[in-house]
């Protein structure tokens, strides 16, 4: 690891956190003196990774990271695939859907299709969400029990509803299920009064490259049939347009 | 400068150029022997800045670029001002609005409202265009003359269409325009079929802190007017709730 990347990236993560800091404010977060926070700061303006604040002496991220994150969505194979069966798939349910891929022990969101009610929503492409407490999150623990061994390990499974799974057994329980089922549930245990389900989809390996899910209002009623079969079909054809050998995909070696 | 950082960026500005590089590629880009260039992907990968494609040993940027890049988009004042307007601007005009800001030599759109005309658009978040080939390029030039003088030294200006503005004086004489009416044309300077206006938004230091256009079919009518008056009022809208002095705004001065 070179230093400087690493706290460069430090500081790029503490903006991330805070918006808005100054050198003692990052010199704090990184236990280091201004002078040295200063030199990292500068250089991470002169790429337009960071910018100066409008009207003060603060720091923020800067408008390179919009354009590599551009490209960074364009790269991504499954996404490109999956636009137009995902958008097919919020036409026929009326649901808003998601797509997302790991990131270190989170979910992050690399695709979102609002719910097709002409209502303004707030876009979740780049948002992060606790893997234990998705059903995004679910479906890739399952298949990847290498990245289940990295949730668990980083520490206790944090609480965000009273329906969180917060014990490591009950997740192993749930995440069999997953892989008995093919798809998971999460019922209100990220956001009161949401629920969502989603499957995988398997690339070119058979492996679980992302998960797509539909988001539902949370209720005690079954799932509708109907839903679930469309979010299969349309993972499944995401899956064949990326040269999947079948699906559901199969479980990853943790190697 | 610190010199690992400028290198670092170096190689995320070559993968959002060439989407897949492998080290030895990249040791080309830079100009660096491949050990030194193995040292900073391993430093960029470890932050998830850089990952290695799915099936191969080349190089492609990472999520964490994703993450950091919607923070980038929340923290912009103006965009969040901004929303409400141009939502309102694309429905009462029926046509696509974009919102863009200075990035280097450039334009970035930092917000984009498809056509509301319920078909599926391309999102131009994130991308850049030319700044003297584009209306909202024009705006910004002509209230920053020290970003005018910025692009006009970096070489000459690159012809797009057979419309592009390539002359300094030429681009001179529609500045000058820009700032007599307040608003800025592009009739198909930077893509075929397409025209744009756009007009500025205002700071609370006065000056021309973005700048709104309305994307148009190309055509040899006049601009309607009603459509220049919405362009108008949303720019004003954003400008007062940003604690805009007066609109438009002034000419910033070149320190």
């Amino acid at each position: 690891m070179i230093q400087a990347i690493d706290r460069a990236a430090k500081i790029l993560a503490a903006l991330q956190g805070s918006r808005h800091l100054g050198i003692s404010d990052l010199g704090a977060v990184l236990d280091l003196p201004p002078s040295t926070v200063h030199g990292i700061v500068k250089s991470l303006q002169a790429h337009g990774l960071v910018v100066k604040e409008p009207h003060g002496q603060r720091y923020m991220l800067g408008p390179t990271l919009l354009q590599l994150s551009n490209v960074y969505l364009d790269t991504l194979d499954v996404r490109a695939r999956a636009m137009r069966w995902t958008g097919d798939l919020a036409e026929r349910t009326g649901l808003a859907v998601r797509m997302g891929v790991e990131f270190f022990s989170e979910v992050i969101v690399i695709h979102h299709e609002p719910r097709p009610d002409g209502t303004r929503q707030m876009p979740e492409t780049g948002l992060t969400i606790p893997a234990h407490a998705s059903a995004l999150g679910k479906v890739l623990l399952a298949y990847h029990p290498a990245f289940k061994d990295s949730v668990v390990a980083k520490g206790p499974l944090r609480s965000l509803t009273a329906e969180t799974i917060t014990d490591v057994d009950e997740l192993d329980k749930a995440l069999s299920e997953v892989l008995a089922t093919g798809w998971a549930l999460e019922d209100e245990e990220a956001v009161l009064g949401e629920s969502s389900i989603a499957v995988p989809v398997a690339d070119r390996d058979g492996e679980a490259v992302a998960a797509i899910a539909v988001v539902m209002p949370a209720s005690d009623s079954p799932i509708p049939e109907t839903v679930l079969t469309l979010l299969r079909e349309a993972a499944r054809n995401v899956s064949r347009e990326l040269g999947a050998p079948g699906w559901p995909p199969s479980v990853a070696r943790t190697d």
